[in-house]
């Protein structure tokens, strides 16, 4: 079959070429872009915000609302949204307990799947007699209404 | 043009279809293979086997070999392999100290990324004298010589 005389000429490695461009191209790039970071750090300042004005539950509304929530500190594993709302309650608003003001530092904010990341840093709360301090590592998921931390390991 | 009559019948939806079904195929699926956890298992299995024969340096193995590894214990942190293996050694090879036995329980192996996952649990060291005990969060990342842990948080 000639090419040339063929009024619609079938070239299969160009149509193979065009096809697969086009799927790369529509396929998710392994890199995040920026966006995923901006938001993952707008969702911890807007939890040092709502802590800073004594707004627990809206500190809380940066993890994930879910029974399947883990936190983690020290030794100790707490299971679900409602119970480690609870031990937030108990430590920070319990009788002659302040909230202090709470800031981050050090973050570190990896990409480490198309709707996951890593979140490592310091953390602060100035209370009105201590300074109380540590590190954490948290798992953030992209969920369809915005990203929430699903894991928190805190020392 | 009749299909019919022409000796090499060109359908363009049928090999439109059967490239993208090879490169489906051909791509990496979102879900892990279950090899990958179990490879990651091995790995953990392999250092504490390693531990438990006193070889220091084949725990380390397990460890990303690199400046970028990161080891947070409680609140310090500490960067690269080198440094990371110093730690362990100063805590557990300098004199009067004892490696003991090494366990790990509550693994939960959770793949986040194609080539990353996140791991948790909680590790015991049983020495002569007393338990050492806490928990663990480890980022591990796939590289072409295998799976290792580029970052742990332990407490």
């Amino acid at each position: 079959m000639k090419t040339t005389l063929n009024p619609m000429p079938f070239r299969p490695l160009a149509a193979c070429f065009c096809l697969l461009w086009f799927l790369l191209g529509a396929s998710p790039a392994p890199a995040q872009p920026p966006s995923s970071v901006t938001a993952i750090r707008t969702l911890l300042d807007n939890q040092a915000a709502a802590w800073n004005r004594g707004d627990l539950e809206g500190f809380m509304d940066g993890y994930w609302r879910s029974p399947e929530l883990t936190f983690v500190s020290g030794t100790t594993v707490t299971k679900g949204w409602e119970a480690t709302l609870a031990r937030y309650r108990q430590r920070y608003q319990s009788e002659g307990r302040a909230m202090g003001t709470l800031d981050f530092q050090d973050l570190v904010i990896e990409m480490v799947g198309p709707r996951a990341a890593l979140v490592r840093g310091a953390w602060r709360v100035v209370l009105p007699e201590q300074v109380a301090s540590g590190r954490f590592t948290l798992l953030v998921r992209r969920f369809p209404n915005g990203w929430r931390i699903v894991y928190d390991h805190t020392s």
